[in-house]
């Protein structure tokens, strides 16, 4: 049986990268990251709970993955450079073949952003994963949800739903085609978090975050925070590639309220749209503008014609829903 | 049924404290924390679960402050001063009472120590809490674990092993009496983390770390560490009060192997002793001196009279053990 400091020795102690920014990594009772003048630690935290955000035996390499890239996308959101994370996790027993396969999920992810494990804490108990992340802004320059100004685009950068159809399909919500379902399980399971995306709008966007529980809900936050509106052009949402071939219905609620798609919703000015489509090529992400930040109240949605859509549709609530 | 946005606004979006560091806390996608040339951020996760770390059904104004209180300490054994931490927590459902009581626990110490909650996370799942806290120190002036010098002291901050006698009668090993066991509980459902000390210690210390899994396992990783070995007098060690009218092998294994003391043990030198004095007396915190580092590797035991000891003891694995 392999003992917690074995467990980390063997699988989270690694080799100094050459952008380690950590002055003091694992095994003291804190890492130490050096501060900078001028700077900002953006941190953010998310909780992955076995039978909630992930399946009961899923494939640990994966899980590694979405564990940091749920975090990562908080970062991108906010326009911040990926530093360093934490990992705290409670497992069942310390099997060597899930931790190899998690921690290589985990890394791949973490080496492709120059993301450092500096410390955390692992024990005994239902399989929980928590990682705490940590980057980097210039004072004053971070993407916010509180500062969308009417008049704004609403932007939202790849596509929607595809990670919704395929969670549909793993409840036996409906039933789909075996490759359909392999392609939209790549977006559900192994989400790329927008980073470079994030980092381009720097002094472009007025507002951006995450798309993690639904477009409408998590635009939502931004509405309520900037204290302004919106109209909402339905049919304009990009639909996920294998959400595309399926009814106008299903398109219209997964990419509305699908949930689990980690894309960057943002809100830039009219005046700089031929900068947010430079950003997105040097980001390599595609964008689409779907609709406007308006001065009243509420979040309108209209459909092709321009006809008001009510498709009383909500967001995910981690407590409110069974 | 409260939502998962109405139990954050509810019991943990709270006024400014004058003492807050955050430029942006709780609800956005990252808290963003200001950065400052010369100061290094210490950061620490510690992740507690029900049934593991405290017992089902534990009292949840407790339980708010111990989840802080072992992160502090963390922060203590650095010499860090805390400044911000994060709070991702599982719970089955959620219930108003129990979430009143554990945020005025969590609040109560988090404000006696000016330390702020940014962010976090909350989902449905089996009790699982994990914070993640930050504190600053300057920079190179952190008490690691790994500058420990042959010819040094040890010292142990306050007493040990109280928190372990009441956890042996919890557990039914034994039986004590009813006063005896409030107050042992005390020290095991209530640590105070010793932050004062270790900020008092910068400087004078040459090497710390928090007490938390025992003192012969925790003494072993600064050793092992700095490449050091040491000398402890088992019978200087100052027990808990409790503790101090068991026998004599329940002190001896207690204080070496408690675990959940949460006290700091250090190394200074011994042209220091007045200093490190000094220190205990601005920080209000009783220190005892116990052994000393040497150049020879391994941990030596000795009685009163100077008697090689061997207890067989081993401290706590979260993985070996049941």
């Amino acid at each position: 049986m392999l003992s917690e400091f074995d467990l980390i020795a063997r699988y989270f102690v690694r080799p100094g990268h050459p952008k380690n920014r950590a002055t003091l990594g694992i095994g003291d009772d804190c890492a130490l990251l050096a501060q900078q003048d001028g700077m900002q630690m953006a941190i953010s935290s998310d909780m992955l709970v076995e039978g909630r955000h992930f399946f009961v035996g899923a494939d640990p390499r994966k899980l590694g993955h979405k564990s940091l890239a749920v975090n990562l996308s908080d970062l991108a959101a906010m326009g911040a450079e990926p530093t360093a994370f934490t990992l705290a996790f409670s497992l069942p027993s310390a099997e060597e073949k899930w931790l190899a396969e998690f921690s290589r999920g985990l890394f791949e992810l973490a080496d492709a952003h120059g993301c450092e494990l500096i410390g955390g804490d692992t024990t005994k108990g239902p399989l929980n994963i928590c990682i705490t992340v940590f980057g980097t802004t210039p004072t004053g320059e971070a993407l916010r949800r509180d500062t969308a100004q009417a008049g704004d685009d609403i932007w939202v950068s790849g596509s929607l739903g595809d990670a919704r159809l395929a969670l549909g399909a793993l409840y036996k919500e409906y039933e789909l085609d075996a490759k359909v379902l392999a392609k939209a399980e790549g977006r559900l399971h192994t989400p790329q978090p927008r980073v470079a995306l994030g980092l381009a709008l720097r002094g472009i966007a007025h507002s951006a975050l995450d798309v993690s529980d639904g477009l409408i809900g998590d635009l939502g936050h931004i509405l309520k925070k900037s204290g302004v509106g919106a109209t909402l052009h339905v049919d304009d949402l990009p639909a996920g590639p294998m959400l595309q071939k399926q009814s106008q219905d299903m398109r219209r609620r997964f990419t509305l309220a699908g949930g689990d798609d980690y894309e960057l919703c943002f809100t830039a000015p009219v005046s700089k749209r031929e900068a947010v489509l430079g950003a997105a090529m040097a980001a390599d992400t595609v964008v689409t503008r779907i609709g406007s930040i308006e001065a009243a109240p509420g979040l309108r949605l209209l459909d092709q014609a321009g006809r008001p859509l009510d498709l009383n549709i909500t967001s995910f609530d981690h407590f409110a829903s069974p």
